[in-house]
């Protein structure tokens, strides 16, 4: 176990495919951000976070004090909320649109996010130089594979301009693309269970594609996350024409008080990527009962030791765990999946963009079969990184102008008059 | 990592001086569970917890049950408490008089402090495999040395037989007693913080009691525990008269609504390790504010991670963490210290009653200097077993029929009216 003699931080652009939601459309690029951390014996440990500006400043803030540090995370998060002093609170841009579906933007979570990358190269980094898995530092897998969820998206067919990357999954405008996209899913990664990205269309056309999604998969789990864009009124209306549908309605209002109230108004179990992000907004969305189920992610809370934190929690307090995705590449797959096979309590299909993402910093991207990942037993996370494609990514990020994501920007390309709407939009 | 391929057993006698509580004395002889975890490569990873006889059945009904097994933690509690059905619940025996001392006794805590042992046994094995301490394993120590506190007892000077275990400390019945057992506990070992074990005297003495360890270190933080011992209006008149004196006031009532009931009225913060020492407990008493600060001990909560779960919980919710102590030796010292070792928020000395204790199963017993510990880096917990020594005191439990602690019997060996008093007491 040899001090971290280096720390590299490089950020890169990846495509992304035109997909909808509330606050606009995924831009043609998106930037994310790779951490190496290097050890004295030469082992190399992996970590891939957000690629947004500020999270970018404060990971390169960070990354030359980690120098000289053992191999341990305990702490970690507080080392870099201090950077955050240091990269200057008046320096983070609180207008970047993508950050509505995350709830509140808050520095503490773009310091968890960015402790999450380095934390996840430690891990890495220790088990590889102790030639074992990350789970055994975990304390062990206790499942040899890890389920995840379709992530459907209503989406345009390709990018307005024509030299944008482009894919062959076709548009989904309607319940049939849905329905069509959800086949493929199955088709292609053996997928059971489905969620759909709502908040696109008014809810009576969500709620036909999620009943079209029931027709054609009449046993298998269904979700549907508008991201907080309904009223409380519209969120009941929903909640009661899916109940017995859906697994669970994820985020259908905005703010603990909303979401409080149409929980306790509907049967259907409420999830969160937003009413609950970070551990200071536990105690009074569980004090209410404003969640049933917490989406876990180890970006948002800070890293899988938090994200086993967060499980501990939810065990306790009888509220459910499930695991949220954010465009991400196979470094961040590997670390969902290790982290995820050490999680007695996470019962339900984690949700993953992965399918979405045709790039990859990792030499052997991970495949799904049967929905599922197999969970690695190799030293650290298992992945190995492409150099040659993280220098590509990496010169398209340094010949680029994208900076952040920004969905409502990409929207405003063809819809010039467009802007994030205001809450509730329905 | 090879897998387990042996685990041991060792029920032993230890000798332990005559400590007086709300219960009655300790006993001269008290019992101790050591378990072995031995991997097929050949590491042998040590643990230990309660003797009596409840634990000690479980412990060896589910120790074949690991052979075979990955040294792995994670959803060992559950395998444990799936035993407790096959030991049969109707052999639990509930009258166990010491057991009050830690509130409501449940099958759920019986197999909480079995699993702690053989939890411990696989960190310490799989540490000795890797070459790491267990404080990397737990993600790493945030502290070179961990502070105890003095664990001051009324006592008497000995047994009450002549062949009796018996030390030097001579007996402590009065204030000018308690400030000299501390301030031998002080020259001998450091410790620069005192926690006095109460509910033996009526409050007033008790009282007097921790106004001369006032006086004696006016500077130096002081707590009272008398294990529920107290009415509410007992409670609040002690509070109000050490308020400004003690750091906290331990378990001065039984029973959440009565905690609570003082927490309300009280300035001073209440310490617990009898109103909240299960998972399931923390809600209630957290909603109701019942407990400012809660006593972790590895062995009640199941473990070295189920350790860190708890702080996450009390970090999130915003409730201190302390560390209790039971009689314990080396093995459960180094745990103790290992654990204490990772995490932040351990905000106080931790109790130990390792001074009382003149035996040990490892070979080079830990030595207090300046109250501190230093927290080992070898491999795994970084003590060794003691064969000698094992062999002898499983000898002793072979020849005696000491099976369970019981301070109300030891009691009234010299009382024979004595009962274990009902609450309150005062
Ligand atoms: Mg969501
Ligand atoms: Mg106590």
């Amino acid at each position: 176990m040899s001090p971290i003699a280096e720390v590299r931080v490089t950020p890169i652009l990846i495509s992304d495919p035109p997909l909808l939601n509330l606050q606009g459309v995924h831009q043609p690029y998106t930037p994310r951000t790779i951490v190496e951390v290097i050890t004295e014996d030469g082992a190399v440990g992996l970590g891939e976070t957000y690629g947004d500006l500020d999270y970018l400043r404060l990971a390169e803030a960070f990354a030359p004090k980690l120098t000289g540090s053992a191999l341990t995370v305990n702490g970690l998060g507080p080392r870099v909320a201090a950077c955050t002093r240091q990269v200057g609170a008046e320096r983070i841009d609180n207008t970047v649109q993508a950050e509505g579906l995350r709830g509140s933007r808050t520095l503490a979570k773009i310091a968890a996010a960015v402790t999450s990358a380095f934390e996840v190269a430690i891990f890495d980094a220790l088990g590889r130089e102790l030639g074992v898995p990350v789970h055994a530092l975990l304390g062990g897998k206790v499942r040899d594979a890890v389920e995840y969820s379709a992530y459907l998206f209503y989406r345009w067919a390709e990018h307005p301009e024509p030299d944008e990357p482009r894919d062959g999954w076709g548009a989904a405008l309607d319940p049939a693309g849905v329905v069509a996209q959800a086949k493929r899913m199955a088709d292609d990664y053996g997928f059971t269970s489905f969620k759909l990205k709502g908040g696109v269309f008014e809810p009576a056309q969500e709620v036909a594609a999620i009943l079209a999604l029931h027709d054609e998969f009449p046993e298998q789990p269904l979700r549907l996350d508008p991201n907080g864009a309904w009223s409380v009124e519209t969120s009941l209306e929903v909640a009661a024409r899916l109940d017995g549908v859906l697994e669970y309605l994820e985020d259908p209002t905005t703010g603990t008080a909303n979401m409080a109230e149409v929980a306790r108004k509907s049967a259907l179990p409420l999830a969160t990527n937003m009413c609950v992000t970070a551990f200071d907004e536990i105690p009074e969305a569980f004090r209410l009962d404003a969640v049933q189920v917490v989406l876990s992610d180890h970006h948002y809370w800070g890293g899988l030791r938090a994200t086993q934190d967060l499980a501990a929690i939810c065990r306790t307090y009888g509220v459910g765990l499930s695991m949220h995705s954010n465009t991400h590449l196979g470094i961040s797959l590997a670390a969902m999946t290790q982290v995820a096979s050490t999680v007695p309590s996470l019962d339900y299909a984690c949700d993953t963009h992965r399918p979405w993402q045709t790039e990859d910093v990792i030499t052997e991207p991970h495949t799904f079969s049967g929905g599922l990942v197999k969970v690695s037993d190799a030293p650290g996370l298992g992945v190995e990184l492409d150099r040659d494609s993280l220098a590509a990514l990496h010169q398209r990020w340094l010949d680029s102008d994208v900076r952040r994501r920004d969905d409502a920007a990409a929207m405003r390309r063809v819809d010039p008059a467009w802007t994030a709407p205001g809450f509730p939009r329905w």
